[in-house]
Formats: C-alpha cells, structure tokens, sequence
C-alpha cells in the first residue's frame, strides 16, 4: 500500500515572517516539497496550507489546492505576515478530493490542526468515525479526509479542555473501531494541534513504526543553519520548531520525539511525555 | 433567508454538440449563468458542471469552480462532444465550499443526479440525514452539500429500480426528519436523475411553492428559437430538453410541469404523474 | 461594443484592516462584484486583486481568478492584513484571458497600477503600444492587457519622477497611436496608481465621456455610513478613500472627480488639477 | 543554470482513446508527470495541455494549471475522447507564470505546437524576437513562454506552407539574435507541430546537445509493451508516438531521433531528414 506523505511545520516564539522557514533558501518546506526526500511519494504537489496568529485572535488560514512551489499568492502572504505562532501543511494525497477543504491545517474556533500519516481503510471506518462526532460539531466538517476527522473526534473527547488526554481517548476509539472492522495497525501518524499559545504534538502508530517527528530546541543551532537571516539571529530562546522532517542538515539543530510520544511547547519549560491510546 | 438558486438542463434525443445549448448564442444556459433573470440570486458563478453519455458507457463528468463563462475548457469540451444525453447545471452557492466535490450533476455508477433548491436548514439535519445512507453507500460521498445527500438518499431507497419510488421516499424521509427538528418546510426542489436511457424530472416543496421546471414538447417551436442552427434543425420529435427556466422567450417551447409532479423522458410517450413523499 | 466595467478602490489614511472596506456589509467592494449597479456587464466575476503596503516595504499582492465573492483566501487575507494604504480591484473581463496575470493590481518596484475602461481596438494597436515600451521594462510585462501596457508605457514616460506628466504623456501616446490606425476615440479610463505615500487618480476618455470617479472628503460622511464600525470611527481626517464607485449611499461622503482631471492625495492638502494628454 | 525539463507525447494513426496513453497503468504520460525520471526538475507539476483532432475539425485544446496527476476532469476527458491525432505536454516551470496561456500545446487555426527546452535568456531577447511576429499574427499571443514565441515566429517564417523551412528560419533567426545579445547557445528544443494530417518533430540544439527525442516505429513492440490493451492491439502498422522520453521500458520500441534531424509522420512512408537552422 502507497502511504500518503505529507509535510508539516509548527513554529512558536520570537514573531518572524513566514517566508523564513516557508519559501527562503533551498531549506524551506516549500522547497522540500518540490524535492521530498524521504518521502513516501516523491513530490507533494496536492495542496499547501498555513495558519497563523497574530494580536492574540483567532488563526487565519490561507489554504490553496495548487502546489506550493508555484503558488505566488503563498509568497506574497509569507512575505507580508508576521507571526510567533503558525502551521504549514505540504499535501500529498493518495485519493481523497484535491480541495481546499481537505487542506491541513484545519480550524475550529481558536484551534488548529495537522496531520501526517492515515487512518488505514479510512473508507471502511469513516461512517462509523463520523458517526461518533459530537451533534454540535458535525455541521463544522467540510471535508472528507481522516486527518479532519481525527481533529472533530478530539473536539468531542474534550480536545479544547485537555488536548493529550483527547487525542489519547481520538486514537483510541480509531484503533478499536479499526480492529472492529478488520483492520490490523489503524493508525499512522504525527499530529500537531495549539489553541494559539501552546502547541501540542504526537507521534503514534498502531504498529509502533511512526512517522519521524521532531523539534528543535538548541536556537543556536538553527541559527547557524540560516548564518544569513537577521530574522533567525534574534530568536529567542524559548523558540521552537516542530517539523515532520528536519529543515536543512545541521543534525544537532533537531531532536527526534520517541516513539508513542508527546511534546508540548508552551511557555517556560516543555514536556515530553508517553502517549498512550485509551478506550 | 436567501435561497440559492442554481439553474440546470436536461437534454435526450438526437445527439448534437453540447455547444448547441450550453454556449451558443444569447440564450444559452451559460449566458444566463452570467446574467440571471428570475433568479433568487444576481448570478451563477460558483462553479458549472456538465454530465454527457456516449456509446452506452458510464457517464463522463466535467466540473468546474470558476463560473461557467470564462472556462474556456469547457468552450472546447461542448464545442467537441456530441451526445444524446446530457445533463448541465451552474450553481450559485450561499455558503457550502465552492468545489468540485459539491458541483453538480453528482454521478453513482451509470446515474447522474442534479438538483435546484434546498432542503431547509440543513446543517441541523445533515447528520441525520447522512446517516440514513447505506453502508455500502456511503464511502462514496465526496461533498458536503444537500443535493448529493438527497441523492444518496434516493440510491439508498432504491433509485436504480423504481426511481419515482426513490425518490418519493427519499423526500418523504427528509420532510419527517426535518419536521422533527421543527423546520416547517424542509425540502425545495427540482431534480433530474437518469440512468442514460430515461430521464426523471421532478417538481416538489414541502409549502406547495416549487421552482419552476419546464419541458419542450413542441420540436418546431425549439428550431423556431434557433432558425439558424443547423444541427437543432435535425433533432428528431423525440427531443426533449427539461430546464429549470425557459431558454430564450418562445413560450410556445415549453410547458410548465404542475406543482409536485414527475415528468418521465423516455423511448416512446412520455409520462407525467403526481409526486407524493412517503414516510 | 460591450466595456469591459470593472470596479475599484483605493485607500490612504489611519491604517484599518482591509476587510472594513472589502468584505464587511452589503456595501463592500465584494458586494459590488456581486450585485453590479451601475455596470456595463452585469457582474464582476473575473478576478480580483489586492495590493497593499506594510511598514514601508513594497507592496504585497493577492490576485485571484476567482470571483471575489467566493473567495475564503481573500476574506482570511482582509481579515488578517492591516494597511495605510491598499488597492483593491474588482474585474470583468470582455475577452482577454482569465489569469492572475492579467488582473489589477499591477505592481512593478514600489508601484502599484489599476484600472477601469479600456483601450479602444487594442488588438489592432497593442504591437505598436507594446513596441514603445522602454527595453529594461519590457520583460517584466507578464500579462496581455491594456491596463498593463498603459502601466508599463507610463514607466516609460517617467511615472517614476512625474507621475501626472508621465500619465498625460502615456494617454497623448496612446491616442496618437489609436488614431493613426483609424480609431476615433482610443481612451477611456479611470486610473489610479501610487508608490506608497501618494496615490494619483486620473479621469480621462478621449470622448470626454468617462467612467465615474469619486473620493471621499468628508470623514464624518464615511463614519456616518458605518455607524456601527469602530475602526472606522478612528479614522484621521487625513484619510481618504477613492473609488470608480460610490460605496453605500451616503451622497454627501462622495465627491466627483471632474472630467479630464487628476487627484492627488497625498500627505497635507490634495490637490485637483486639469488633465490634459501631451503628444 | 536549471533547465526547464517538460514532457511531451505526439501520436498519430489509428483512433484510440487519450487515456491508452496519458493515463492508464504506471508508464503514461501522467505517471511521468509525477515520477520524473531523466528530468533536469524532479517533477512535472506546472500544469498539463492536450489538444487533439476529430471528424478533420480545428483541435481543441484543454489545458490546466494543476498537476495533471491530480485533474480530474483531464481524465474523464482522456477517458470520453478518441482521437488518430494528439498532443499532450506536461509542463516544468523554471519561472514564468504558471497559466493556461503558458500551457502547451498552442494553437492557431488548425495548427498545434508544444516545445520542449527553452531560449536561453529569453528575457533578454524576448523583445526584439516578439516583434518580428507579423503585424497579422501578434495579437493572437496571449502568454509570455518562449515556446509560445517561437511557435508565431515559425508561423511569421511560413509554417502553414513549408513547416522544416518554417522552423529553419525561426531557429536561424532566434540564434542570431540570441548571439547579437552575447548568449552563445541561444537554442534547446525538441518541438512537435501538426496541421491535423502530418506531424513534424524536430531535434536541435545551438551546442548539438539536445534533449531527447524518440519515436515508435514497430508496433508489436508498443503492443507488447501493453499486452492488456484491447485497443491498442488494433493499431495499425501506420501509427506513431513521438516522445520527448521513452513510455515504459522496452527499448526495443524506440528509435531515437538523431541530433539536428527533423522527423516527419506522414500517411505512407515517414521521413527523416537533417535539420540546418538558417539566416
């Protein structure tokens, strides 16, 4: 079976402009999905989005259906936003509709959302997972894709209230319903999700081989990795990077997340902590 | 309430070019996608899209979110198809995403569905409803708006072997589930559905107030409208093109169908019967 | 001969969010691309474009193909994006083709351009128009419009140093031109142009019959129309807002630029000065 | 200095449907379009044209900016469509806009034309090139492609009449004025044109080092490359593909076209003859 692979990069510090990780250099996520590297498909040219905060209101999401690379608007945007706190999402679909309403990162009310991996046999399961999503939110899902469902499974078990315990009870109920159904390893994924100020994110797969996640935590290093940006020379300490792949090659600039993990950036110290679905 | 207000044609017979009656001249179907007359809404800019038969094949779908009179694509495909059946409908939204997935004529198997009108407050209804959709069915929807639900709904009550049946059923489940979440008039509607053999129009409101639907009887009164169109000048007396609204002004050329009534298109006399929903 | 109508406006003042005047109410310039009043063509579905500026860098712009009206990207940018000084456009096109390239704002270096009207013939003079377009400029024309070449010949004449003179020369060029090769009445143009602290508006057909131009002069007229915008009432008596068409129907916020005559408005007392194309 | 890399496919004899060759199994054109192989660029997602012949009409052209991997109305249209008479390009951008007018094939009466490689420094000569286009001719160009450029050249030097002169001339001409401008290999082209009837195809570059260019000559090899395919086990001993890459991997199928030869598909005996740019 051909896995989707998608890209994605959560940022949370000094505000800079999105271009700096977005589209300069031949680092940038854009770049990467134009040339994907350890990718399961060689290119993501299925869409792109991004998210970001700014004055303390809720997200804006700019998401469009044309590859990154040559999407101008994009660089316009990246060029003219300044943010402490966005997500960007490279799509490589395997199936599901090519719109804008299946495009990471999604949004409800303050909260954003991405995800890398899959629910397998999603189609299969999808009524049942659809079924299980609280009345009031239904009506929010425009998509059709697991990655959003996975998002409004969360919002019911109370994403909004305690995010890891949410997504632990989400992947959960994915697995059981999977298995229900037949399905050996339900879930593949890095999932990154914030309400603005903190910024949450798992790796997890059913069969204990997920998806590489990871993040930064010595600036210096990233900031040696762009000598060139001013931007990058006056980030702060508490800023962070969470990619799916590393930016670039300075290996000491990256951290892996460990299997069935969850890291949480927040203000003062962050946490790694064990994941573990419950039923 | 602003009730959207899409517009769509119908046409089985003689096979001509689809330019005959989409593009050509000043009473096209995508002239008045660009200037509405007794529409609810000023324009139908929110995407087009064209379902045609040849050789007794399964349906082929073209279907686009950029108003209808500056596809050029679709200038071509019209000027290079020719078919004995087709199905056409521009859509004027009043919120649900502008994308393919939620463009109309919807395509199951051999059958293409398309549908002016609404079924009132459906965001309240909508998990209900789409629940209701069979099992097996259910995978393969890709949108999210009424009409494809209506749609599934009528494939689930048995669409493909008694259509007026279906359909009956279809709105009859859609007025009780509405009426049980106090919405007074759940359903407006005029619909065409065909397997690529026959067509089924149907005209129905929950209030007895339905858009307008229309069918040409008269073939000389169709050549008369377009004296200079050679192809029209061939079609055979078994040519009947349906529409939601008269193309052009000759009202010679169309007869109106009655309040809840269906119109069945198809070898042979045609028929007209009442439309009763069912619980 | 149907004009292409087009529709736009230009802001200059207390830095609001782009969205007070593009997107909120029915009386915004999106609302206008939907429901044309005054128009020569019934909609404005053909593209729309922004441009606008951000601590004194050079302006950033969105441009779509699609109808402003659906647009999500559009209303997440307006909602986003703070600026003291932005164009917006609105455009309906008569023939050329529907791209990003061809649609308003048009920006080169600290420039931004639009326009509403059309050269007369442009098919018949464009190479000639074109031709006289200075070498170093030359490549940077990526579209295949009138409003661009006009752009790009008033770059030629020295928009840079003298922007009145150099537009005056651009039409005197353009007529002369347009009636060497038989065309009676070549010019018909409202335009607007700025390199980021003034922002010049010309009215000028070579009929002496132009599209309508006003600007605002009194603030409390505009904050009398948006009673219930609290940016709005913030705004400097400073600001000013130009555009090919009233907003809302506050007579008194709207003056009318006089025939053959062009606007300045600019940092102190504006100006209004006579208009007169220079061979 | 990145190359733009594109994809062509010309094929010429028995009527089949587009999708035999641009879409099924994993060694179509579409396939190439996302899994480059010999590329110069990793990935062709710049956009995707076909243009084909029915019933000896004008060709018709649909042409998309998205990845044609991902367009789905491209194949329902390969799937609707047969034609003995096709082009199709997939589309590589090193820099100019992104839009359908970029997007090969052109056309311009009965003629079709698709390039692929580049003028090297356009920019720089696009100017002087551009206007030598017949008065007659210029305004039909509606992109800025150097494809498209030496395609009206062609037209201007006589393609219509004697299309090897035609392209001789164009190629002299850009050489000429490439190297009067200090470029010392103007030219890099392997480019398909057809009347509808014939399809020349020629290779040529200003350093002899052109990119690759191949044709099938016996069929039972293209059969046995497609043992599944009903229809193509109908071709006829005349038809030809002409490929800027070889379709799958049984080199036996094709013969390449040497450096500077101009290959010509015609009813009876193929042609292949040197090619000598002139001034």
């Amino acid at each position: 079976m051909i896995a989707t692979m998608c890209r994605w990069l959560a940022y949370s510090g000094t505000p800079i402009r999105l271009e700096e990780l977005l589209v300069k250099r031949d680092r940038s996520l854009i770049d990467q999905s134009l040339h994907a590297r350890q990718g399961a498909t060689t290119t993501n040219g299925d869409g792109f989005g991004v998210g970001w905060y700014v004055d303390g209101e809720p997200p804006r999401v700019y998401r469009s259906t044309h590859p990154a690379w040559n999407d101008r608007n994009l660089r316009e945007l990246a060029a003219g936003v300044s943010s402490p706190l966005f997500f960007a999402h490279i799509r490589a679909s395997t199936g599901t509709a090519i719109q804008e309403t299946n495009t990471h990162p999604f949004r409800h009310g303050t909260w954003l959302w991405m995800h890398n991996g899959l629910i397998r046999e999603f189609p299969r399961v999808r009524r049942e997972l659809v079924l299980a999503v609280d009345d009031s939110l239904y009506p929010s899902i425009e998509g059709t894709t697991d990655s959003e469902a996975m998002f409004f499974l969360a919002l019911t078990f109370g994403l909004e209230d305690d995010p890891v315990d949410a997504v632990e009870r989400m992947v959960g109920f994915v697995e059981a319903t999977g298995r229900r159904n037949g399905v050996e390893h339900p879930m593949q994924m890095t999932v990154a999700t914030t309400d603005g100020r903190t910024v949450w994110a798992f790796r997890y797969s059913s069969e204990g081989d997920s998806r590489t996640l990871y993040f930064s935590t010595r600036m210096d290093s990233l900031k040696a990795m762009y000598p060139e940006s001013a931007e990058l020379a006056q980030l702060s300490d508490e800023t962070r990077v969470v990619v799916s792949e590393p930016l670039g090659d300075l290996a000491g600039a990256w951290n892996e997340v460990p299997e069935s993990h969850a890291g949480i950036v927040q203000p003062g110290a962050d946490e790694l902590r064990p994941f573990t679905p419950r039923a």
